[in-house]
């Protein structure tokens, strides 16, 4: 199992030197990310993958502690990165995204193969696959931030990747309430790029 | 000064198993991190800003370890993002990308003010500003990756922001060697895309 490290107190915070408008400019993909308890696998849909070391390569990833991919990922120390495709139907995200693990089997009706650290990599409607282990846990209060060397990763197909901005604005998909953006305007941040667009 | 987590020894990699073009499709914005030493004031530019939590309000960054840009953030735990706007000229984003620091003052044809943590937040081709202080340091080699609780942020004017791709498939800008990303063929990366939007 493994340990959280940054359980330091947060600073004071005073949320109204904070707009929340200023946090949707940051640019986001959408990823399903997979991890593994003996025969039970589960997933789940986020927006936090990025690679932030290339000596040794590293990724890193914000996981809800809510969530049974948490649990998973911090009893095996391992997790998948399935990078979805612009494409990708909504009800495939709605999947991964707002159903709970706990009390339905993501996998059973979809395509998958299990992966070097034996977590499952999805076979539909993804571009390519990156599997990490686990080398720190950072406490961050609803989220723990996973970094993790990567072990293995392969392109699956060409494509453009699904945006976080592209998945709300043409798509008309939602944020999920374990998302780190959870709570935030979308729809303002949405009326405010299509103007951009038009000028 | 902040003290690194994360200094646990790297699982053993075979780099074989590593295919690069699969990092690639991963979807990342551009961004300035600014920080502040007395009356020294200095940013680069990076793609690696990520919101990992909402409660309380957090972000990453990974920055090279080898910038003077790190060093006052170790210093003085906080920093700034100035998230740019998607027509942000390239000799804009070369001063603050390809310069380094110690031997340049990046502030002295910028405009600028400074924000809530003393860190400069840019007047120009900017769409929000993010200020945090740093709880967490994580050692990721090349690498540090910060992890700081969000004290102010601003959105300054409606647009799109500048992605990683747009940058390289449009601009025709090249990756810095401090980047996690330096050395991946994103010339790669941008033919298949394009032969992606013709599909």
């Amino acid at each position: 199992m493994i340990e959280h490290a940054g359980t330091v107190a947060h600073c004071p915070i005073d949320t109204s030197r904070i707009e929340l408008a200023a946090l949707n400019t940051i640019t986001y993909g959408l990823y399903v990310v997979t991890a593994r308890d003996a025969e039970r696998r589960n997933g789940l849909v986020v927006n936090t993958v990025v690679q932030v070391a290339g000596e040794p390569c590293q990724l890193s990833v914000s996981i809800n502690k809510a969530s049974l991919t948490h649990e998973m990922v911090l009893k095996g120390g391992a997790f998948a990165v399935s990078v979805l495709e612009r494409d990708t139907p909504l009800e495939f995200i709605g999947r991964f995204g707002f159903r709970a693990g706990r009390s339905y089997d993501k996998f059973e009706k979809t395509r998958y193969h299990d992966g070097a650290t034996g977590c499952p990599l999805l076979d539909e409607h993804t571009l390519a696959h990156v599997e990490a282990r686990v080398r720190t846990a950072v406490d961050c209060g609803s989220h723990t931030t996973f970094i993790a060397d990567v072990v293995a990763s392969a392109k699956i197909k060409d494509g453009e990747p699904l945006t976080y901005a592209y998945y709300h604005q043409v798509k008309g998909g939602k944020t999920g309430k374990g998302a780190p953006t959870y709570g935030m305007d979308m729809t303002k941040c949405r009326t405010e790029q299509r103007k951009g667009d038009r000028e």
